[in-house]
């Protein structure tokens, strides 16, 4: 008989996907434990506005209101009076009614995602999403193994054959993770169109839609939807994914999908296989604060000091990174996506030397499927103050400088290009 | 333009393994609900037990410790301070040491199993599976198309051939679902044994170990590795999974799994792309119930309850259902098993009639990955009262009474036989 450690040298393989994945969102959660370690990396709101009070006094109110039904196994779609909330509030957002059956909680909104992987990819299925598009997003569908193909928003944009070939659509019209992109009604209502004509599926990922900085986000392509089928028993091709995670806190781990009823039971299958039903009493502490007026408290002054941050982000960039990257100031959201003018501006080679410099950021190839795309970083502003982006910044700046130094001392740019962009 | 009604119908399919699955979870979760019916099917703890005043303390004081940080994003691999306690006590439960690393923190076991199946299943993977197999694995599993082998616990039982082409072993020896079998100790040791010399690797899933109602269960398997490596770095075959599900509420959806450091970065990885990570404020309330002694104090009570439960559901069975079933009294868990002894009774139909007589069991069908089983039933006795289990049996009793007047009056059997057995 072997010994233990030759035999485990030996034991069988994990699964294909694992080899082609990455742990950069682990990494992130890490980083933020070091306190001299600056992190713009995360999508994370920041934890001194939660609203801790409130979710304490939820918690009691949910336990004294429902006792055992809080504790108990499921149902699977969710604690009842969570889904006729959410329903309600649905309805009153994209101006058509959602019953209950048409609504599933989820662990956030990404098991939303993962959920939706196991029920419409198979090996080698095709999917048209946003590009570059959200890591998590990529994360939960790698397991299935599919194909992308870039939604293109513009006019014509995507063609009918891409859309007639894949699965489903992919989109985050509001405010995109990793782009921080508003995606005009007008894109919104022709790529709904060319989805109706086709009768593909398409997901839209909405978890930013409070964080609105300058003006109001656009409409949501499930209240497009609405506007052309205001009535009767939903049937639309809209799956839509919304959170509590941006507007309240993340911990609760609480998001919900909204669909067709078909759609919603088969991600109940999924479900069910996932994790047989999350914590009851998540849900009723969730419904205590929606019923309380928590969010709709919370979020503008959320929104205020966001607004704050992004705009002291913007400033030092503008001072320290503008001779090598540009970007759009985002109009809502988390993030700011810089794009480097300077072609020999590897974004992976940078993300090395910045975490020597203790600042980190997402590098750009994580939000490609072929993870190719190395000219571009995203930046988070709303977990840190104001002052510690500046000294972020300043240090992806010292960074970015280390970078070109490097380059300027070393001639194997030309041979090996592909390291570089 | 089609009409929505028509483009809906045109809409890409869901993925091929839904079709090959069944609803039975979220049936049995919904039946739950009619007071006038008689559920023996969940795996479900009696609710009127459940401590829901320690909870409410455990909740209030898990907040005050931790504020902000249990309403945080992750860590993916669970609550610090919980995944320490959980290291812990496997240490102490299976003599050897674990540390934190070798701890990831699931929804509920059956999460586990999930993650299990994304990290180590490609399609047409082998598994060789206790048979018959717990539905939630099965159902866990389905989405990756794995080929499954039954496992032989008997001498010489499952042989090195089978466990070197198969990815895992999947056994639950203590009270197994849908069995209540308790393995020996000797073939839990031949099993590991043999898995040792092939390198593979054995997922233990213990979720009934506190329900033990005449004398101790077996040493796990991951106890039996201990022995023989009963120190240094955790490198051994066994991927154990317990839960609180049980022993506490299900609730909380607080399970774990213990493992060698690759196997839970695997399958955090895979959590990451499942959840992001759990909510950790049914983290820090399920450290404090463990902490308090809530576990320790509850289970005795439950014992006793549940094995009165036991014998009065087997009593019942003994005096109305002996002609046509038989089975043994288990010594742990939650379930009889009950084979039929007349080759007429299909389990499948009978439990058509069933629910028309109010009363639900599993079918053994939903236990077997070809579906062929149907000549067993599943029957809970810890979720109802004595009175209530007795009258359950009695609707059973006169659901095959009906069953089999079905059959005397019927001559097709010899025609369709695969429809009887």
């Amino acid at each position: 008989m072997p010994s233990t450690t030759a035999a485990s040298r030996a034991r069988p393989a994990f699964s294909r996907w694992i080899s082609e994945s990455n742990n950069i969102t682990q990494q992130f959660m890490t980083l933020g434990i070091d306190p001299g370690f600056i992190s713009l990396a995360g999508g994370l709101p920041a934890s001194e506005f939660y609203p801790s009070q409130a979710i304490a006094e939820a918690s009691q109110r949910a336990l004294a209101r429902w006792g055992g039904s809080a504790m108990e196994y499921g149902p699977i779609e969710g604690f009842p009076a969570l889904r006729e909330h959410i329903a309600r509030r649905m309805s009153s957002q994209a101006g058509r009614p959602f019953a209950a059956e048409n609504v599933l909680i989820t662990v956030g909104a990404m098991q939303g995602l993962d959920l939706i992987g196991k029920v419409l990819i198979d090996p080698g299925d095709r999917i048209v999403a946003q590009f570059p598009t959200y890591v998590g997003a990529l994360d939960a569908w790698r397991p299935r193994s599919p194909v992308y193909e870039p939604l293109d928003w513009s006019h014509p944009g995507t063609g009918l054959e891409s859309l007639r070939a894949a699965k489903f659509a992919y989109a985050v019209p509001n405010y995109s993770n990793p782009t921080g992109v508003l995606v005009p009604t007008a894109a919104r209502q022709s790529l709904l169109d060319k989805v109706e004509r086709t009768g593909t599926w398409i997901v839209e990922d909405d978890p930013y839609l409070p964080l609105q900085y300058d003006g109001p986000a656009g409409p949501s392509i499930l209240a497009l939807h609405g506007q052309m089928v205001p009535d009767g028993e939903y049937d639309g091709p809209v799956v839509y994914l919304g959170t509590l995670s941006k507007s309240i806190v993340p911990g609760l781990r609480v998001g919900w999908t909204v669909a067709s009823r078909p759609m919603i039971q088969a991600m109940a299958l999924a479900k069910q296989s996932s994790d047989i039903a999350s914590s009851m009493l998540t849900h009723a502490i969730a419904l205590e604060l929606l019923e309380s007026g928590c969010e709709a408290a919370h979020v503008p002054q959320i929104v205020q000091h966001y607004r704050k941050r992004r705009d002291a982000l913007c400033a030092a960039a503008e001072a320290q990174l503008a001779d090598w990257f540009e970007w759009e100031i985002p109009p809502g959201g988390m993030f700011v996506w810089m794009r480097a003018r300077d072609p020999r501006i590897d974004t992976d080679a940078l993300y090395a030397i910045a975490l020597e410099e203790k600042v980190a950021f997402v590098p750009g190839s994580v939000f490609d499927p072929a993870a190719r795309l190395r000219s571009a970083m995203r930046i988070n502003f709303t977990r840190n103050a104001p002052e510690v982006l500046e000294k972020g910044i300043a240090r992806l700046a010292r960074a970015t400088k280390r970078l070109l130094d490097t380059c300027e001392r070393c001639s194997s740019c030309s041979a090996t290009p592909e390291v570089l962009r």
